[in-house]
């Protein structure tokens, strides 16, 4: 068995390496030679000099796995590789695309006879060695192809499964993330108001790991969590700045457009709009407002 | 007809100022004299040296109007003035108390024989001018003696009314403040949206004017708010920094005792806790997750 | 002066007649022949029995004002002019159209020479007697051509500006909708927690009467309200279920595009989508691991 | 090593189970004979009559469990406690009292010499055979004498800790409770939203299972969500209700105080009350306004 890994970055060398250690065989190619050759020394990977290289060392049914940045990377790679690909080869796009550019990309190979399989991917830098959880959309004849590479990915064998039709499998992870996005926001909160409350002096750290074992509220994030604050709870050196992929953003969408009421992964998605926003334009203008009626007094700037 | 004003500020200042132009007498009391002495130059106001001397000062019934701020100088206040009142005397709460601490304290005064009126003042610095809105709680044969009052205070006599027993006319008025800050919020939400829409290069002053004139939000909030955009819509020198009173909280209290959703008026209040929040720790969390859980990296502070 | 009106219903039955009042002659059609009849019979519209019959009543620089349904109807009435129109001549687009497909609309026009104005209007059915609130965009020579009939179709001349470029328009409008669901929420949520606070026996019709005269919230949405709750404050004969157009929904996914936080625009939304909702299947999942993990009973449906 | 364990309900009566599974003896009460007589059958714990025939029962320092309802029982309980009680012997409140009265508890058991620990308790009903999570807020010196009995209460001597002064055990677990709502409501949106996309027809049993292992979501309510699912996930005879104990509130209005946005753990609970709430009258109130200004049909209710 044998494939071709397509970008190696946290994500995609973590797998590759994942496969080599489960006697997969994989080449592997990225533009950052850095990690090639890491994954070349430690794993044992075949390199690549260019994708077509890649491809043109698969035999058979050839299976390229993309694990790339979502958006234009993606796109125009998946085009460029269909010159490079045979009817019956298949792609897998293991990033985090939009599900809706998955539904087009998918019909797009299947003009061509190449399948495609979007696959939801999680588990992080936990991966490599937890095993990830992967969401396979897309005909089920590919994704029975790729069952074997599947049960290597996954914690014995479990973890993955063949969802349903070509967008499923991103739209099954964007969800995931939705309700990710949650989750972290419900611990966020509930542990500022744990230090807020001062009189108290309550040691994040104890009760974190105290509630990993046996509350309602057990879960591996909340174990990453107890972890993380073990060492430091003021969290003086981190910025109080939180990036946000595109899947939280794309769920609150999908919820608007179903007309579903999704306030939980709206709201933790505003939470990091907020904590982005560095000019607080809106503020600005609550305060023009509070003293334009009531003559209260604004708060300068600087 | 005549009054005593106690509590000589925005709000309290203005209304004796009104008063007094409508030819009902007012003594007045502050410890900051330089609000009386104006109050007696400008408006003919009579002084008084404490609040028991304005209270020696009053007639018959005796009315004692407060216009302090909510929490202990207001109860305080009203427990100093027991000893000095009648049985049918009228203390007015006018400030914006909460309706719980109104209940309690009309009660109390009722032991007394004393009257209570608790009045939610609305109106803002604009009230000298267009008149303020008055909701009285507490028992009729009361509001009936504030009655000529109300039509000096409000314009044209209405904007006034008795809407029921003790403590329901502060309630109004929490309510009517829960409204106010999710009506600043929504506009404040989208007329960031608009200057966020910078290839559109729209000019809020223009769009606030423009909607005062036959749009469906059209409302006193955005006239205000389209003349406070008229000179400067950059508001560089405002702090994106806003307050917030006791109010709003109390209308989120009131919805989560009722067991009643309130999502406007608590994202509109939390909108300002996040103004206020100059730490962000709870970002800082989201962070630290993050990174935990997806190697994502963190942003340093500073 | 002349203009065609395409649509003639609540909007653009009223527009029409508000035009043809103010001395501006309409040739106007609509599918519906009685519309157009009672416009000929009552204002002196000049009937036309096709779009193509409407078109060939103007004469120089035609200008055709479509009051449609968003989406598809619009869309192809907008292709469907195409060929009956020259150079120079202008579309106005007055209906509720995604900005983005105004956007669009207005660079396939402008292929053809066509004048293109997304016109955002406000006003509902008080328009007719109030004036309406217009807000134009597209290139400025076009709105200048527009002038005279905002002159007609504001009040006192007031209530229309030339905010921006093509799509500003309606841009402008969505954001004035989505303020709109806002203001809404706020005013219902506020209303509720009053009738909710039992032992008050508040009576909401004197409420928002009061608050009319004076109060920081009195506002146009409050005038209707309070006008609307005279004769009825049990509601008892209203469903439960409020609509939403395509305008809040826009409204809240261009704030997602924008990354900005906009949670009173967001949460207003939802509780029309919570109220649109009869099957409550969240609830019920709740309910399912309330059961799970606590044992708590499952209330049964029916 | 023996205890009394008041209130032997599925809180109190597993706890007592677990208890003499571990080899300490439990003298127990409860006004329902039935729960009693179990427990005396099938895990060998002694009964008593009364709360004073069970205290009657310890020697030494004794210690008093109560697993009650929050509020006036628990309340009225603890008084009747003191005079039963000596010096230096233990009230625990292993209920989900509001930490004020905790707090307020403890300083009058104080002022009697009696301890006092406010037990904060998760785990539900699998406490039982997984262990539960205890969360001890009150001095030291009564938390270490506790120690022998949270051990055997918990998982492998894990699972508990003295967390702070009195008042911080209930506190913790309030906290604990606020955010197993928010992730609750996560997890109830993220599927309500797979479930809505209907093309995929995607099923809620699966996705739950295969997350269990390696998501970033995995958790226990994760596992519990996708064995109750196993089954039928139309969820046809559950009503859409959502009942909420009063720490979900609480958190609400905690957060309020501290002036902390909380914005999930708030929209979580606004979701229960929106599922309680048969009359939606907001909703009304809404579809009147929109009819008021918009002349949009208002839906008639039956």
């Amino acid at each position: 068995m044998k494939l071709a890994m397509i970008g190696l970055g946290k994500m995609g060398g973590n797998m590759a390496a994942r496969l080599l250690r489960h006697k997969i065989n994989v080449v592997g190619f990225d533009f950052n030679t850095e990690f090639v050759n890491k994954l070349v020394k430690d794993e044992g990977m075949e390199a690549a000099t260019s994708v077509a290289d890649a491809v043109s060392k698969l035999e058979g049914q050839k299976i390229v796995w993309l694990m790339l940045p979502a958006g234009e990377i993606t796109e125009n790679q998946i085009k460029d590789l269909i010159p490079l690909l045979n009817k019956g080869d298949i792609i897998v796009d293991g990033g985090n695309s939009n599900y809706k550019h998955s539904q087009r990309r998918g019909a797009m190979l299947a003009e061509h006879g190449i399948g495609f399989i979007d696959c939801g991917t999680s588990g992080g830098v936990w991966g490599l060695d937890n095993g990830y959880c992967l969401m396979y959309g897309g005909d089920k004849q590919f994704a029975d192809v790729l069952a074997p590479y599947a049960q290597a990915l996954t914690h014995a064998d479990r973890g993955w499964a063949h969802v349903g039709p070509v967008g499923s499998g991103h739209f099954t992870k964007m969800i995931h993330n939705g309700i990710e996005y949650g989750m972290m926001q419900a611990f966020a909160e509930g542990l500022d108001l744990i230090k807020g409350k001062e009189d108290f002096n309550l040691d994040l750290a104890q009760i974190t790991e105290l509630w990993r074992h046996g509350s309602v509220v057990r879960s591996w994030l909340l174990d990453l969590t107890a972890e993380a604050l073990k060492d430091d709870q003021k969290l003086e050196a981190i910025a109080p700045y939180v990036a946000d992929s595109g899947e939280g953003r794309w769920t609150v969408v999908e919820a608007v457009e179903q007309g579903v009421a999704a306030p939980v992964l709206t709201v933790a998605l505003q939470a990091r709009f907020r904590s982005q926003d560095s000019k607080g334009y809106s503020y600005k203008l609550l305060s023009l407002m509070r003293n334009a009626f009531g003559g209260h007094a604004v708060k300068s700037s600087k």
